[in-house]
């Protein structure tokens, strides 16, 4: 038995993950972040101790604890260096455990563990390489190079959301201008849906946000276009012509097996895939006498980083 | 002692290369394209003997053969998959160069080739994990991570020249628009100069073509500029703006130790790190908190790719 924590903006997750990669128990606390980083770390120390309690496994039972954190981090070390969305900097999480609990502890990338969720157990564990970009808030992303996690030697992680797509396009959160990230996540395309929708008061986009664009999803401009709206089958278009773009990009860099959309979007399915598979296909340098990887959606979903962050350990 | 060859579209050139990854010797022969490739392959094999006996090493005595050659490559199995350049396909290069020499044999896309030779004894020497860019007709590009080159497991290589930076933007070779090698080459700053000096008709860089701008080449625009030409200055800014984008997307995705610069216009030296440094600190994901490569230009210039090749062996 192994503990995966994925810790969230909003809540933090453990499992309890077993030899085949099942997550037999889960336990859930909120990400308080109005109290001190090593506060919140002890409050993680309780929880993990609760779900081996509640489960009747013995610390010395548990193979390990592994850690999926948002951030850029210092694996070598269990240092969690500089964290955005917590305002975390410089915070030694492994060393703070490691006193509660005298196992091997791992952590890593919250995106890059929840790649290796899928390469271990999930729409990838056919493979040894794939790359996981996951189609949210933001775009994250994980690139798994022979079955482990590829950051680089120095820190920063592998951030293929934060690579310019269009130079002097979109602003990004990361302060550059025209990210892979300001043009394929969630929140660009529900920017793309409503703009088109602004333009077009008849589409049916607008009717599904019951005239109120703030109310916009990434769903509706899927449903629309279902439907046969032409403003929604535009911003579905042009939304997968830019996602496609920097999928080619990650082909023509890593030559995975896989390519796995995680995130809100990758809802959509085959919906998705069918499409970016034909834009992808034209694109990728050598055509034909390249690999082209598979294009398929994640199938761990939210449990991937629990079941990646298990795997960091035992 | 070890042999490294580096096939380029004109020439190919055969090193002899000892334990210190000195080039004690040399000899080149011209890339023929009008003869069968495995009768190019049989020249190739007698100036592998030729340069052997020249320097009184025993067959006996050769550690092993490297070889470096544009296109995409079947390492596992030793084949040229695909060349653009050669007009090249399949063609099972090491198993007919074993005929002549029963020797370790590998071969390595040039590129990648390159980077190693850096990594190995070059400007990355002090480094295991590197990329190398280089800056000529196209943009080249190898990553080596571990001090191995990194080339993903299905064909087709790590084209970070043919990643798109500026979607919808210039036509590439590649069959799509946009790409780094785009914006990034020498052929790219050549554009950019014609451009700017045809809109500019008192710009030095029209004198220093005489007047006739088919005859623009990389270094007019630099040497240019360091006289203070303003049309030139706009030019050499804009190329590198879109140079430092590129990069910083390698770093961003790579996190290596170190950006060597390589090809033609790398012949700028400080003129083009210096200022290439600035832009890319202030575009790195994490700024600070990240680890930020070091960017250099090549120390081994033509001969990377023969020390290079010489290291995929022994």
């Amino acid at each position: 038995m192994r503990v995966g924590i994925d810790m969230g903006g909003m809540s933090i997750k453990f499992g309890l993950v077993n030899e085949k990669n099942e997550i037999v128990a889960k336990k859930v606390i909120p990400t308080e972040l109005d109290i001190p980083a090593l506060e919140l770390v002890e409050k993680m120390n309780v929880a993990v101790a609760e779900l081996l309690k509640e489960n009747n496994v013995e610390v010395s039972q548990c193979e390990g604890i592994g850690i999926g954190s948002p951030g850029t981090i210092d694996d070598e070390h269990g240092v969690i260096l500089y964290s955005n969305n917590f305002h975390w900097e410089h915070v030694p999480i492994v060393a703070a455990m490691k006193k509660s609990f005298p196992v091997p502890i791992g952590i890593a990338n919250d995106a890059d563990a929840a790649a290796l969720g899928e390469v271990c157990a999930g729409a990838a564990s056919d493979v040894a390489n794939a790359v996981l970009i996951t189609l949210g808030t933001g775009v994250g992303g994980g690139v798994i190079i022979n079955n482990k996690i590829f950051h680089g030697p120095l820190a920063g992680g592998c951030e293929l959301g934060h690579t310019v797509i269009v130079c002097d396009g979109e602003s990004c959160t990361c302060g550059r201008k025209g990210c892979f990230e300001a043009y394929a996540s969630a929140s660009a395309l529900i920017r793309m849906a409503r703009e088109e929708a602004e333009h077009t008061p008849d589409s049916k986009m607008n009717e599904m946000c019951g005239a109120d664009l703030t109310k916009m999803n990434g769903k509706i401009p899927f449903d629309a276009a279902a439907l046969g709206d032409e403003a929604a089958i535009r911003v579905v278009e042009k939304y997968e012509y830019y996602l496609a773009c920097g999928i080619t990009n990650v082909i023509n860099i890593f030559r995975p097996q896989k390519v796995v959309l995680g995130g809100g979007v990758a809802a959509q399915r085959e919906n998705l895939t069918g499409p970016l598979t034909e834009l992808v296909k034209k694109q990728c340098f050598g055509g034909e006498n390249g690999g082209i990887a598979e294009i398929v959606v994640s199938e761990l979903g939210n449990d991937a980083g629990i079941v990646g962050a298990a795997n960091l350990v035992g």
